[in-house]
């Protein structure tokens, strides 16, 4: 199966890991910080550090209130279930991660129909969406209620998503009566390639999804944020869900932790990610943030050869294998996972 | 709102209603066939004349079973809920009717997730939509379970979809562990226009609904067909909708005799479709079947002044007039709404 | 398989059924008041014998609305969803046919979950009710939303709920923000029983659904009232399940006709039922409407031996027989069948 | 509200805190073995800690595979989808927490249906869940394809179930083709009361959800067992929950030091519960495990006079008060609650 790039149960040991950066590990003063994180039950939201966390969170995206949940899929789900009734629909790209990569989950947990373009490798044009919204108070047609963005764009390839196409989009939907979600699962990584701040692209979206596990590091969570009404219905969602957890100052405290040490640090992921595409003759202009896309080549083969030799890579599909940088790999590593699979490809091209 | 053609409360009284063929009335020789039907409670599968009835049309297109159905609304979602569990998808046109105008009830009723591509006016590629089948088995994506196909296609004007691509797709979809539902709304006008076989529509599809209501006629119904096993699980899901009724014989008596008498006639509607265009400087060859789409023009105020003058059309959006022809229109109320369409139109280009 | 009636695909040819009320067959008279129907399309709301008799139904039960829908289950479905969210409850009777004989349809199609207590043989207590009900506004409670109640009692053997007992829930739920539902698939029975009016029961409830194809003996239809404002919303979801059907006013034309003929009527069915009761030894106290239970007798046996003499009963569960009068069944099948049932039984207890 | 005993954001300080077992604070042991924790990316599965977690409960409760969750919400909620399909139902007690206190999930998400006895204070009666179980194979039934058990039972203050009612239950079900499963929120305090071995619990279940975090003392995580394809499918479940998180092995840390060093001492709590039950002369034969309820109590009021004085109680309904001991409340703080508690029920009695 493509689409996804597990390697099994299996200890990485010392090998370059450039599967996906949700693989990043706590470093030992992330550890620290969880070991002394001052707790409480969340349920009852008497832990101080989620409650700063949200605080601050939220602050960040310039939205007035957030919501600590255990995965970038919750967020998201219940970012779309905000802004959309059962019956409604969400309109996206075709290759949204919201739509394609969470099992059906806003279909199938809160029935929300959905609509799809077909971009151009992820890019956000907001005509094309605009054109295929569909009226609310009609009594046979399935209202969109929602558009869903994503940035930066997983199968796009990591790809930073047009500023004034945000500003667009955003500003044709409070004409419309539809709302935005984003999922923001690496828009720290965008902000840190465009240089456009946090907040900007909070403001551009009534309700977005932000993961701390990926390149900023942390092991576990995702923060949705919103207005506070939205925010208090998303604490009953996320119950709902079971995602209602109890001491989770533990993982908030790493989420801090992230926050203060690996956020500028994106950029040298993402100087990581410009080398390998140098290195690998891939065109430096489609790598705008931390992943490379390596087409034309036979994924399973490179996925295997590199492996022998210490690199993991992923697999999106038959013929196109996908580079993730991030926190655990560094410019050796870089270096080195460039040699394997220079050889690798090259050896594979040969027959 | 547009996009559906409502006139309000009304008594068409003589108009020239060319909104739906969704608007035929029953016919006296249709209602004699209705009140001498022999009936049974169809809840417990006693009704003689529905039995024969689902015997009948499920000959008709070549499969196994078919179950009768209040609405085409029902027999597709319920023909969508037999090849697709909640989670997964179902591809299609992002102008199908299952998608667009049934409000939502995959994903709101079923938990069935979507994903569409824009087609170029409701013409089928199959290779547009297999590109974008996403493959089972793996954890984290949502599969296509089920691409959903639609001839004639009502937002496409009524036009017949190429049996070429009817074809590839499903010889496709065999080898790839997908099935094909086609929504027949009007696949009867289809193979009137084509010349080909309702057997072999139905042979290109793993489920199908077909309506009764529309051009043949009958005031009441839809069937669905599908292989023995489908059918009956559809059964059952027909009582949960709240679609298992009784003495369903005397609906059962007019679809006989609509299939009886009114199905050759549909090439009179054919004909009526091509004169309307002709007469409206419409280009004939976008007249497939029996609906006449006039663009770039001022939708509601050609629907108010038409009516005026006693002839009702469908606003499609707010610069396109849509005209069904069926089996209450003759060939003078055809010339009639001609002549009144080609004054009201040019009157108000004139503005 | 207990729990239903049925008997197979068969024709009852001149055996006396009385496996349920249900199976009653359209009269002459209801044949040509259908066949003379004047219609329209009832999804743009143009058919208006079908808007006479949503006007007619919702006077009978003082409401301000009503909506024609195929099938009890849809009627009652829809009303339950009016009042309640997904993920709020429905409580009622572990009995009810809203939650024993309607597939789960509430939880499967709507996402509402149900608790329920267990009453005595359907006898509606409004202490027991109240008990159980859960409170709104809580951050992880399931809250009670309504209250299904069910008048006549299907399971309860028809029994009519003392009006005593929905006073005080209706006075109750008015203070508990809880909405009443009432299942009304044989309400009219229970009003010619108890002399109670129809709008009384009706003003006890919030949404009602009441059908039209069981004792009153239209082929096919129910009805469900409620205020101006839930039945819009209703009209959607019926919409969205596929009942919004055209040409109705043939349906209605019966309806319509069952109401003018047929509903005095039902106590005639009432006095078969005591009377069948008395000729079989049943407690006649336990008849209140038009059904009589036989219990502590081999019910498949029975229903087997009853038939071969041409009397068809409904088998309830494996000690249970139910018999259901009704306008099929005259004052000489009753006496026919009480001969038959005597013997049938006594002759399997001798056994 | 009451039902829920929070006492809204507050820091505990030094306070006697008997709201609830899910307020214990991880240790220092604890947090150390966190912050040494081996990890990896559980959505891969390649974090050893996780892995080896769930093979250890898997063992405990006799069951073939486990699965980590972020709560005990979420391991009821897809055991319960594990056994039963939409439009079933799950039959249970009208307390039990999967029900009542879990937002509706099961039919919000899953759309199971439900149906609830109401039993003597959470006790499980076999004979009474099983005279209302409704068979399967019917087509308008809602069948049972599901029994939930909660032991110990928290509504019914902690009550531990008859192991011989279990075994009929079970026994029964084999036979029956209905599954069980097992709320095992504080099923270790069960087996620690009555000294029944966890697997004996866990074979007496098809799937059974164990909490971490409640009396175990970790900070978050409940596990699901069953056999391996149904946890293979839970694995997909919670993925489309938004449950799949990354380098959980810091949580599967903690459970892991609970297991080994908090299972045993769950006995000092029940003994603290006892002792507490005599200081308050409440009947200490209602105190099987770490619950104590006292009832006939101003609720509001005791709560807010206790918490005055540094004791924090639970407050179930407006005249229930309940006390929970756990890993953070030592002997001293027992007494302290009892003394503060007698003092404070006296005085507001005497009012």
């Amino acid at each position: 199966m493509y689409g996804i790039d597990t390697d099994g149960p299996a200890t990485r040991g010392d090998a370059v890991d450039l599967r996906s950066d949700t693989l990043t590990r706590p470093t030992p003063a992330m550890r620290r910080a969880m070991a002394e994180a001052e707790v409480g039950d969340d349920v009852y939201r008497e832990d101080p550090t989620v409650n700063a966390l949200e605080e601050r969170v939220a602050e960040l995206f310039g939205h007035e209130a957030a919501l600590f949940v255990p995965s970038g899929t919750m967020g998201n789900q219940i970012g779309l279930r905000l802004v959309c009734e059962p019956g409604q629909e969400v309109l996206g790209d075709a290759d949204a991660h919201v739509l394609t990569y969470e099992m059906g989950a806003a279909a199938a947990l809160f029935g929300l129909s959905s609509r799809t373009v077909v971009s151009e490798g992820g890019r956000l044009s907001a005509d094309q969406l605009i054109a295929q919204v569909r009226p609310h108070g009609d009594w046979h047609l399935t209202a969109t209620a929602a558009i869903a963005v994503e940035n930066t764009h997983n199968r796009g390839g990591g790809l930073v998503q047009p500023l004034t196409e945000l500003e667009r989009l955003f500003a044709w939907s409070r004409t419309a009566g539809v709302n935005v979600h984003l999922d923001g699962a690496r828009v720290f990584n965008a902000s840190v390639a465009s240089g456009v701040p946090l907040a900007t692209y909070g403001r551009l979206a009534d309700t977005a999804s932000v993961c701390l596990s990926k390149g900023l590091g942390a092991p576990i969570g995702s923060v949705l944020v919103a207005n506070a009404e939205r925010i208090a219905a998303a604490r009953l969602w996320r119950k709902r869900l079971g995602g209602g957890m109890r001491q989770v100052g533990v993982l908030a405290a790493a989420a801090h932790h992230a926050l203060d040490h690996h956020l500028d640090r994106l950029a040298t992921d993402h100087e990581h990610a410009r080398l390998l595409a140098e290195r690998l003759g891939v065109d430096p202009t489609t790598v705008e943030t931390n992943m490379v896309v390596v087409d034309d080549v036979p994924a399973p083969a490179v996925a295997e050869a590199a492996k022998a030799q210490g690199v993991l890579v992923g697999q999106v599909s038959a013929r196109r294998v996908r580079l993730v940088t991030h926190l655990d790999v560094d410019r050796d590593g870089v270096e080195r996972a460039a040699k394997v699979l220079t050889q690798v490809i090259g050896d594979l091209a040969g027959h």
